[in-house]
C-alpha cells in the first residue's frame, strides 16, 4: 500500500497536524513504529511512546495535550481505536479483493450452477451439480466435489478440498489445505482382527459466517450431518470427527480434536490442543482451558473445565498445587510416622 | 440418490408393507428420520420410535409384530441391520464408482507403467517410473512422485503427495492433503550450536487395506522403511515419523503421533492425541487410551495404557482418583500435625 | 541408484577388499543389510553383524583387524562414519538434483521477478510483485502469493500455500501442504456474543536455513511479522500463531503449538506436542519435554521444562514420583489416624 497521510486522514475523517504529503506504506505498533508506518494511541498510559515513536504518522485523540514535542504526523480524531480498526477493515477490504473471471485453466463440470460475480482462480475443480454463490472467491487448486453448495461471499482459499455432498453457508473463509467432508474414522472389527470400513454417507454442514483455519480437518457424518453452527470459528490442524455437532458462535483454538458424535454448545471457547471424548455433550458457554481432555459430559452452562480428565477448572488448579506440595506433605507423614514409634 | 421402496426392497430381498413407490433419498437414523429418507429398526427397545418415526421408509425384522399404527413404509427383512449395511455398502459403491479415464490437464512421466483401467483426475502428476495397479483412482490435484508403486483398487483423494520411493498395496485409501515420505525430522548438532540436516534416503511402504486420514504426514525413513502393515487405519492429522513400524490391523486414532523408529505392534489401539517417544517398543494388542504419552516400551500384549508419562491404565486411574482426595489428606494431615503438639 | 563398489570407493577415497564389481542398489544398517546394500562400521561394539551381515559391500576403519571370515566386499577408509555420511549427502544432492526449467502448465504473474536457474514444477502459480532467487526449486501444485520473496536454493515441495507478502531466506525447506501466512486467529467479541474478524495485516518472515515439515501452520502477524529466525527446524503438523517469535537455530517437534505472540528463544529444543501460551517468553537454550504445556514464561535460559502446567521437569518428575506413591501415602495416614484414635 502506498497512501499520503492527507488521504488516510480523509478516510477516517482526522484532521492532520504536520506533513499531510507524507507517504504511509505499513501498520505498526506504536512502539515499533518505523519510517512509512501509521500507528495509534489509544490508551493515555502509553503516551511517552508517542514522543519517541519512529511512525510517520499516529492517530490520536482529538482531545489529548501533549506535554512534549513529537517528530511524527499527527492525525485527530474522536476514538482513535475505532479509526485504526476502521482503517485496518478498509485496508483490507481493499488489498483483498480481486476481479471476479474464472481462470483458463480450471476443470468445471458443465452441470455446475455459477453466479454472475465468481472468481475461481487456476488449477481448482467444482463437480457435478454444485452450485455457488455471489460474490465467492475459490484459491488456486481448490477441488470441490459433486452435489456441493456453497453461499455467497465465501472466500475459499488454495488447496482447500471440499468432498461430495457439503453444504457451505455465506460469508464462510476456509483456509488452505483444510479438508472439507472426508470420511469419517469408522471401522467394524471382524472376528480375525481386522477391520472393515463402515461407509460413511452423510455430509458436512457449515452454517454462515464460518471460519475454518489451514490443515484442518472435518468429517462428514456416517448418515445424517457433521453440523458446524452459524459464526463458528476454527483455527489451524483442528480435527473435527463425524457427526460432531458446533454450536453457534463456539469458538475452538488450534490442534484441539472432537471425536465422533461430541455435540458442543453454543457460545463455548475450545482451548488449544485440547481433547474430546466421543458421544458426550457440553453445555452452552463452557470455556475448556488449553490441552484438557474432556472425557464425559458437562451439562450446565457456563462452567469453566482444566485437566485431564477435565474437571472444574478451579479443583483441577487446586488439586495441581496441592501436587506440588505432595514431597512436603511425604516429609510430614515421615515425621508422624517417626514420633509414632 | 433417488430409488423407489420397491426398487431398494428387491436389493435386499425385502417385503414392502405400504407404498411401494415412493421416493428413497437419503439414509438416516429412525429417530432423525424425513420425509425422502429410510432408516432400520434392529433393536426392539426402540420400538417407540417406529410409530413416531418420519421417515418415508424403515426396514424392520419380519417377525416384529406392530402394537400400533405407523406412518412409514415398512421393508420386511430377516435381519434389518444388516440389511441396512449392505444397503449402505451397494450405495457407497454406486456413488464411489467413477469411469475409468486419464483427464486431459494431467502431468504423467512418460516412463509410468498405468493399468488398464485407472482414473486419473485433473492436474495430477505421475512421476518416472511409477507403476499404479488396476482399477486405482486418482483424485484432483494429487502428486506421485519418482519410482513409487501402488497398487490395485486404491482410492487417492484430492491434494495428497506421495514423495519419491513410496510402495503402496493393494485396497489402500489416502484421504485429502495426506502427505506420505516427507523428509524425516533428523538434523546433526554443529559445534557452533546450528543443525545440519541428516539424508534421509529411505521410503514409506503401505501394506494392503492400510486408510490413511486426511492432513496426516507419514515421514520416509533415514535409511530402510517406514513400515506401515497390512490393514492399518490411521486417522486425521497424525503424525508418523521415520523409521517407525507399525504392526497389521493396528488402530491410530485423530492427532496422534508416534516418535521415530517407535515399534508398534499387531492389533493395537491407539488413541486420538497420543504421543509416543522415539526407539521404543509396544507389543500387540496395546490398547492406549486417549491423550496418553507413553515414554518407554511395554512389551507385555493386551496391556491398557494411561496418563502421561503413561502406566498401566487402571493404576493411572487410580493416581487419580487419589489426586482429587488430596485436599482431603492434606487436611487430615494437618490435624494430626496439630493432635501431636 | 545403482553404482559398484569400485566407483563408490573412489567416492570416498577408499580401499576395496573383494569384488570391487559388485553392484550398489541401496543403503542399510549392517544388521539389515541385504544383497545390493551397503552399509557401515564405525563402533567396534558392533563387529559381530560384519561377520553375519548380507550387504554386499560394508565400509570399515581402515586399522580395523579382523577376527573372523567375511562374506561381503570391504571398503577401507580412515572414518567410516563421516564416509559413510558423506556418500549418503553426496547421492542425496545427485538424487535431489533436478534440471531447471518452468514446466508448461503453471500461472505466473507477468511481474514475478524469476531468476536464471529456476525450476517450477506443474500447477503452481506464483503473484504479482514476487521474486524468487537463482537454484531455487518450486515442486508440483504450489502456490504462492503476491509481493513474496524467496531466496536462493530453496525447496518448496508439493501442495506448499504461501500467502501475500511472506519472505522466506536462502536455502529453506518446506515439505508439502505446509501453509506459510494464513490469518491469525483473531476475532473480536460483540455485544451479541458473535465475533467479528480482526484484520489480519502482517506477514511471516522465515530466515535462511529454516526446515518446515508437512502440513505445518505458520500463521501471518496482525500487524508486524510472525518471525521465524535463521536455522529453525520445525517438524510436521506444527502450528505456529499470529506474531510469535523464534529464535535462531531452535528446533521444534511435531505438533507442538505456540500461541499467539509468544517470544521462543534461540537455540531451544521445543518437544513434540508441546503447548505454548500466548504472549509469554522463553529464554535461549530451553529445553521443553514433549506434551508439556508452557503456561508462563520463563526467563532464566538453560532450563529444561516438564508438566502441565510445565515446571521445572526433575520437579515434574519428583511430583510424578510422589503421585505414584499416593495410594502407600494415603495407608499410612489411615494407621495413623486409627492410632490416634
Amino acid at each position: 500500500m502506498k497512501y499520503t497521510v492527507d488521504q488516510i486522514a480523509q478516510l477516517i475523517s482526522g484532521k492532520v497536524e504536520g506533513d499531510g504529503s507524507a507517504i504511509i506504506s505499513q501498520f505498526d505498533k506504536i512502539e515499533e513504529g518505523k519510517s512509512g508506518s501509521i500507528s495509534f494511541l489509544a490508551n493515555p498510559k502509553y503516551e511517552s511512546f508517542l514522543y519517541d515513536s519512529k511512525a510517520t504518522a499516529v492517530i490520536i485523540a482529538s482531545d489529548l495535550a501533549l506535554k512534549n514535542q513529537v517528530n511524527t504526523t499527527l492525525i485527530r480524531v474522536a476514538d482513535p481505536y475505532l479509526a485504526f480498526t476502521v482503517l485496518l477493515q478498509k485496508y483490507q477490504e481493499m488489498s483483498s479483493q480481486k476481479e471476479f473471471g474464472i481462470h483458463k485453466q480450471v476443470d468445471i463440470d458443465e452441470t455446475a450452477q455459477l453466479p454472475t460475480n465468481l472468481l475461481v482462480e487456476a488449477f481448482s475443480s467444482i463437480g457435478k451439480n454444485t452450485s455457488i454463490g455471489n460474490n465467492t472467491q475459490i484459491g488456486q487448486r481448490v477441488s470441490i466435489g459433486n452435489n456441493v453448495s456453497i453461499g455467497e461471499n465465501c472466500k475459499i482459499f488454495p488447496g482447500v478440498v471440499i468432498y461430495n455432498d457439503a453444504k457451505i453457508g455465506d460469508n464462510c473463509t476456509i483456509h488452505s489445505n483444510a479438508v472439507i467432508g472426508s470420511d469419517g474414522f469408522g471401522f467394524a472389527p471382524q472376528s480375525d482382527g481386522s477391520y472393515t470400513s463402515i461407509p460413511q454417507l452423510g455430509n458436512v454442514v457449515l452454517g454462515n459466517n464460518v471460519s475454518v483455519g489451514a490443515n484442518t480437518s472435518i468429517d462428514r457424518a456416517t448418515m445424517g450431518s457433521t453440523l458446524i453452527g452459524n459464526g463458528v470459528k476454527i483455527d489451524n490442524l483442528v480435527q473435527i470427527a463425524h457427526n460432531v455437532e458446533i454450536g453457534d458462535h463456539t469458538v475452538i483454538a488450534a490442534q484441539a480434536g472432537i471425536s465422533g458424535s461430541a455435540k458442543i454448545g453454543k457460545y463455548c471457547m475450545i482451548g488449544g490442543q485440547v481433547g474430546m471424548a466421543g458421544h458426550i455433550q457440553i453445555a452452552d458457554k463452557t470455556i475448556v482451558t488449553a490441552k484438557s481432555g474432556v472425557t464425559k459430559s458437562f451439562k450446565t452452562s457456563g462452567l469453566t473445565l482444566g485437566g485431564n480428565p477435565a474437571t472444574i477448572n478451579h479443583e483441577f488448579l487446586k488439586s495441581n498445587a496441592f501436587i506440588r506440595q505432595l514431597p512436603e506433605i511425604f516429609e510430614k507423614l515421615k515425621q508422624l510416622d517417626h514420633s509414632e514409634e
